[in-house]
Parts: C-alpha cells; sequence; structure tokens
C-alpha cells in the first residue's frame, strides 16, 4: 500500500496552486488556477474539484484535502468568512462543500498558519516547540506554533504580526492599529521610503528601481542608500520580533516571503536588534532563519494540517 | 477523608507570605517572613521550612507545597537561577531542597506565572482558553495561558509584557528594550510624570502627593491634570496589549497591582484603545477585566500548580 498521501492547496488572491504532497514532499502538481479569471466562487470551487480529481487519478492513496486561504478562516467551523483580495466570498461554507464533493477528509485554514505549519512539520523550523512564524511581502503576516501546536487563538485570529506596532503614534495600519509593523516593512513601503531617499541624493531612482529585489541588487554593490535601507527595515522588523520574543520566549523565527530574499542584508539587522532588545537567555538560544519550503510552504503545510488532522 | 490541601507560598522581595489553600480558598494564613532580615537563603529555607511544619501540623490532608519567587526560576529544573532585589540566590535548587526536608511534592514558579495561574483557575479569567494576566505596580510583569495550559515558553521567560516596546526609539528598559511599557507606566514613572504636570500648573504637588492613589483620589475629584494622565497610562497600557491581542487573541485579559486600584479611571482608556487598535473579530469578545484573587493570586497560584502538577 502506498504512504498515505494529501492534496495541498494554496489559495491566494492572483493563483491557486495544488499538488500531491508525501511526508512534506511535493509529489505531483496541479494545473495552477487564475483566481480571478475564472468566476464566482461556485465557479472556483467547480474548477478546484476539477483539479482535484485530476490530482487523485495520479496517486492510490490520497486520504486527505487542505486548504490555506488569505483571510478570515474559521478552521474549526470550515468556513471561508471573507478573503483579503478576492471579492464573492462571504461566509462560503468550503470545507463541508469539498467533502461532500470528494468525499476526502477536507481542512480549511488561514494562510499564514498553513505556512507556519508547513515550516514546522518539514522547513526550517523542524523539532521547534515554539516557532514564530512571519511572511514579509506586500503585508507582513505570522503564524504560532506553540507547546508544539498550531496556536489558533479564542477566535482563530492570531499571530498578525504585521498589525502590532512599533510605535504608539506611528502609522495607521489598515486595521486600526497605530504604528502597525506592516505600514514599514511592506514591499510599498519600503520601495516607496528607497525613492524619496534616492529622490534626495545625487542619483535619484525612479519607482521601479526602489523595489526590495533592486534595493537588494545595490545593496550587494555597495550602494549606501541601499544599505542604509535594509538596516532601517531590518531595525524596525527586528523591533516588533523583540516584543514578540519577551511576550513569547519562542526557540526559533522563521522568516520568509519576498523581503526575506534580501538574506543577510535584512537577518543581519534582525538578528542584532533582537539581541539588543532582549536578555541572553531569550535570545542565545535563539534561531532566526530564513523559511526554507519558498513558495511550497502553503501547499505542504496544508497538506500536513488535513493529514494530521484526518488522523 | 480531607480534601487535598496544599501550601502556597508568596515569596516576594519583601515578605514572603503562606497559606493553606484548598481549592482556591485561603484556609489558613501562616506567619509573614521578613525577606530581607533573616539572613542569607539558608537562613530563610529554614525560616520557611519551620512555617510549613506549622501550618502542616493544622490541616490532615496537605500534600503539596508551591512557591512563586520573583525572578529567574526554573520551573522544570527545580532552580531558582536568581531573585529580583534579594540577593544571595544564585542557582539554588529550591524544588528539591524542599522536597527532601518536607516530603512534600513541591513546585517553584516565577511569581507572575502563579498569579497568572491562580486567576485563570479561581479567579478574573475562571474557564478562560487563552488569558493575558499583567501586574501593573513597581514593575509590569505577565504571565500567559494559552490553549488552557499555563504558557512559560522555550527558556521559561515568556510572558514579559512589561518589557514590551511601545515605540521603536523610546525610553530604555532595565533589560535593553527601548520603548519598554514598564518605563512609561510603572509606579515611579507615573509619579515622576504626574509630578512634571503639576510643576507647569498652577497649583504644584510635592512627589508625595503624585503617586498613583493620589492621582486616582484627585482624579475621582475631577482634578484634571490626573485625569488626564490616567487617559495617558491607559492609552499606552492599551497601546502594549493590542499588539498582544493581535498576536495572541485571547478571550480575557486580566490586569492586576496597586495601578489596577484606579479602576475605571484607568480601564476605560485601556478597553477604548484596545478597540480602537483592533478589529470587532478580536476586541468584542475579549473580556477586560481586574483580577479578583488582589494579594492572594499568588499563594493560590502557586498551591493549584503544586496540586496539578502532582497529581
Amino acid at each position: 500500500m502506498d504512504t498515505q498521501a494529501a492534496i495541498g492547496i494554496d489559495f491566494g488572491g492572483t493563483t491557486i496552486k495544488s499538488a500531491i504532497v508525501e511526508k512534506g514532499v511535493v509529489l505531483q502538481r496541479g494545473a495552477i488556477i487564475d483566481t480571478q479569471g475564472v468566476g464566482d466562487s461556485t465557479a472556483l470551487i467547480t474548477a478546484l474539484e476539477r483539479e482535484i480529481a485530476h490530482l487523485r487519478a495520479q496517486h492510490g492513496n490520497i486520504v486527505a484535502l487542505g486548504i490555506g486561504l488569505p483571510g478570515l478562516v474559521d478552521s474549526a467551523g470550515g468556513i471561508v468568512h471573507r478573503l483579503s483580495n478576492v471579492p464573492g466570498w462571504t461566509d462560503v461554507p468550503l470545507r463541508d462543500l469539498l467533502r461532500r464533493r470528494t468525499g476526502l477528509a477536507a481542512m480549511i485554514e488561514n494562510d499564514a498558519n498553513a505556512m507556519a505549519y508547513g515550516e514546522w512539520k518539514y522547513g526550517a523550523a523542524r523539532d521547534g516547540t515554539n516557532v514564530v512564524c512571519i511572511t514579509l511581502g506586500t503585508g507582513v503576516g505570522g503564524g504560532l506554533i506553540l507547546n508544539g501546536e498550531l496556536y489558533r487563538g479564542s477566535n482563530l485570529g492570531a499571530g498578525e504580526v504585521g498589525q502590532m506596532s512599533i510605535d504608539l503614534r506611528g502609522r495607521p495600519g489598515n486595521y486600526g492599529n497605530l504604528g502597525a509593523l506592516e505600514k514599514y516593512v511592506g514591499n510599498v513601503q519600503i520601495t516607496e521610503r528607497a525613492h524619496a531617499f534616492y529622490a534626495r541624493s545625487a542619483e535619484p531612482r525612479d519607482l521601479g528601481r526602489c523595489t526590495p529585489a533592486e534595493l537588494s541588487t545595490a545593496a550587494r554593490a555597495g550602494d549606501p542608500i541601499a544599505l542604509g535601507i535594509w538596516q532601517e527595515v531590518g531595525t524596525e522588523i527586528g523591533a516588533a520580533l523583540a516584543s514578540v520574543v519577551w511576550l513569547l520566549n519562542p526557540d526559533a523565527i522563521v522568516i520568509g516571503g519576498g523581503i526575506a530574499n534580501a538574506g543577510e542584508l535584512v537577518f543581519e539587522p534582525i538578528r542584532r536588534t533582537i539581541a539588543e532588545r532582549t536578555i541572553s537567555v531569550l535570545s542565545e538560544e535563539l534561531n532566526i532563519v530564513p523559511a526554507q519550503l519558498g513558495n511550497d510552504a502553503g501547499i505542504i503545510g496544508s497538506a500536513e494540517l488535513a493529514l494530521d488532522t484526518a488522523r
């Protein structure tokens, strides 16, 4: 008999990716679905079903199905309350719909939680007991593993590191907090900050040359403005994480998302800031590491969560 | 047969209080020991033993002994690494010493964790699943109950809400963090802030009339400076707690310690700030409540933790 496998689905605002996952390894990928191009939620669910059937035909022992979605997801009740950047998903009982239509043990989860679960079970934080996982991109998301379990919070809303404040009188975040971290270190904010710095310099750059990827290239070539920006961004991320460390005393912090591609340019100031702003008992054994599963973290995490929940 | 009872001990920087506790109720108190007046750790442990023997003579079924201590306490290994404000306690294997000398199932714990445990089992947060407990006094301490268990963190250092930052460029805290909450809302800081405000007013006050207790009295009499200070203090505490809520999505926040005696003067701005800076799914079902066990939280929590650990 084949080892038990699951289908993991990463439901993003732009694309939906799926794959067969066995023991944390992607065996076979499904076709990519265009999230915005297929139609309403009913049409999308039908497209998902088709992809699921296609994947099942290629493996003999698929027993579960997990989906990570960006938004307010009630994993206990199986309801998608609403999705960020995808209209038409209001209180959709997605888990039970898929259970009925596929006969698989289905599971839905917030995408950041699914990624944290993947990185914890098979990625950068394997064997961790208390793990904080953040993703740095357009926004800043997060998921928590505490006492060796996915921690969801009382209303399944925990882990929002991007909404934590670094300045009680700072910039308003999208959800009401002043000084919300993601209003400083989101992609757009980094780009705008760089643009403003270069505008005051001898070599102004247009916005397209101020993206995080361009800033990494420039910094690696020794550009002092780009180097300075990564120091600032890393210090701000580190300041927020220092508060997380004082509160949760984790053994690992996993950092993923596009910004993490800046590598040591951003990891160095993050590590330094956390070490400076906490004490050795909290920081010395703390691993601050890049995510390992890359774009597959959501697929792998969703699949494994579905398998573990079905067991 | 009597119900099983435990001795709970609240080891403070000034006094050590003990009592017999049964089902969360203090049955009988021991004599208060002067923490600084007895001598070194050996002398203090002997004094504790005497008090324990005295209490045991008064109840037929004492099976456990719990001590909450202010400092770095390894509850798993039973070692007191060091105590805040009490010299001479370096790596004392207190739990095993007491086990050997008393024959009781002994347990040691950080005092803020013990208080959180007490408030969760028998106080303001009974039946909570995810509870954040903070104490506002000279410093700001905290303890966490997550997924229905005391959460200690990877190095037993979790829960330090007072060291979380409200301003990444703010005042340096005692342990390295910039903008550490307790450097704004500790007793001394509140007093100094009030003193500075009154100094610029038509009615300056000396420091002795700027204590939190005096400010409560003045605010209740309508004094606008005192009212304004409580608003500021509550906003700062609320700002830190809003970040905690984004990260942990708890169902209850319990607030104790001397500052909490200001009652609605400080609870109103705390509640308002958290509601303004989070979203309804996180704040609407969140109970923000005063501690109920008062000065007995540490005694009750230590005793119950010892009983539950022994079971």
